[in-house]
């Protein structure tokens, strides 16, 4: 009863999905790996992102996510929308959103004001220059978090650029999820913004000048189909974003101009 | 910071939890496989379940459930309340209620009306009798069902006596559920009134006769104490549920007398 409609014969099927909006996404907070809840507004996209995906046709046989609650959370109402509660969902640190360092905390706007819109847009943007790091001895280090406390502490980041959070998602896409595609399993990742821009990023080979326009609007399901080369290497063949295409459109745009300070947006 | 106080040193942890009430407990219905849903007092327990586990200073490192939905929400609402969504949860179908058979659906108190109170007693808590199974075309058939593609098709019951739900459950203790416990792991297990019956008659090897009187009350934890025996084994050395025993004694009292006939209760 659960046969998928929608599945592009001989490829592969892999969805993307970005977390709903989080409580510091409507503060407008740079949050990284703090553990942020989705807000109602969030709790909402992401049942509609299930509902259109059940919608559409689609089944998963797994899922995976971050380790972070506005990811699982996601992930929860998504597979129940789905009718696949069932399926097993795994958790791993590798998908998480990159590490923003000291800015953690900090409202994007403020921190404009403070450090200029060319210093924060490079923070944000900038493939390899990262923001400034958490000192070792803060609290908010990784490593006292049991979540990562199977992770060898020189894995755990105290900041990330993009090139970062690209190198750290490769082993798990390399040895876990490429896997299961080949082996013709149907997956869904929920993750993060920048976790996803870093999958695109490995996937397409995006150059870094593109990768700036890059912009992921929350719990919008992403549809990549991947064509099955001989080598086994999983090829890109297309993406797209499902739904109604003028509000992902208005949704990009408003991730884009997240980091205007109060004056910029005048 | 998520320092388990309560575990005794040198033993492993084990903590059952029979879901919260369902839809179909509410109507005093056989349930079985078919896959209801909590009600909002089931919702309510399982949060008072994890609160309670929380409180008492108990982690863990894996949480098992069946693949039904009522095992798997109240995992999630535990594991939300004790901050431990990150950590696996595995479902697997061996740890599903035992299958009911044609019974599935069919209110309890009506059933004992027609059949009589001691034909449906021998259904409910005999060893070895099973009820009327399902016929192979009925559409309840377990193959016809998704969840439960994978498994081969002989493996799939059209009734069980709780005999038969101790020997599908067996395997997944012997290859995956005591292997984690040896392995130091913190192990929370989300089932049913039948399957954790069967786990208990497994693990303590209880004589048929006791088992009569086992009735597992909804989302309350139930403790066990295993020894780390020399020869690999885990054997039970205490049990016991957490909370109020007043309360919890009345929880069992309510679970024996569900089939009475309206006539039976007055």
């Amino acid at each position: 009863m659960n046969e998928y409609l929608g599945k592009p014969s001989g490829n592969h099927q892999l969805v993307l999905l970005r977390h709903g909006e989080s409580l510091w996404n409507k503060e407008n907070r740079f949050t990284g790996w703090t553990d942020v809840d989705l807000s109602s507004k969030g709790f909402d996209e992401a049942k509609r992102a299930g509902a259109l995906l059940k919608q559409e046709g689609f089944v998963f046989d797994v899922c995976y996510a971050s380790v972070l609650t506005r990811a699982i959370r996601t992930a929860w109402i998504a597979l129940d929308e789905l009718d696949l509660m069932w399926i097993p969902l795994k958790t791993d640190w590798r998908l998480n959103e990159r590490h923003y360092g000291a800015l953690q905390g900090l409202n994007k706007s403020e921190t404009t004001v403070l450090h200029g819109e060319g210093q924060v847009f490079i923070w944000r943007r900038s493939y390899d220059v990262p923001p400034p790091a958490l000192a070792e001895a803060d609290p908010r280090n990784p490593r006292n978090d049991p979540r990562y406390a199977a992770v060898p502490t020189a894995e755990l980041p105290l900041t990330e650029a993009l090139k970062n959070t690209v190198e750290r998602f490769v082993p798990i896409w390399q040895d876990v999820i490429a896997p299961d595609l080949r082996a013709g399993k149907r997956v869904l990742i929920v993750a993060h913004g920048n976790s996803i821009r870093a999958l695109i990023k490995y996937l397409e080979d995006t150059p870094i000048e593109e990768l700036v326009d890059l912009n992921i609007p929350t719990a919008v399901p992403l549809l990549y189909e991947l064509s099955k080369e001989p080598s086994g290497q999983l090829r890109p063949i297309s993406r797209r974003y499902l739904g109604d295409q003028g509000e992902i459109d208005a949704a990009v745009r408003a991730v884009a101009a997240q980091a205007k300070s109060k004056d910029a947006t005048k």
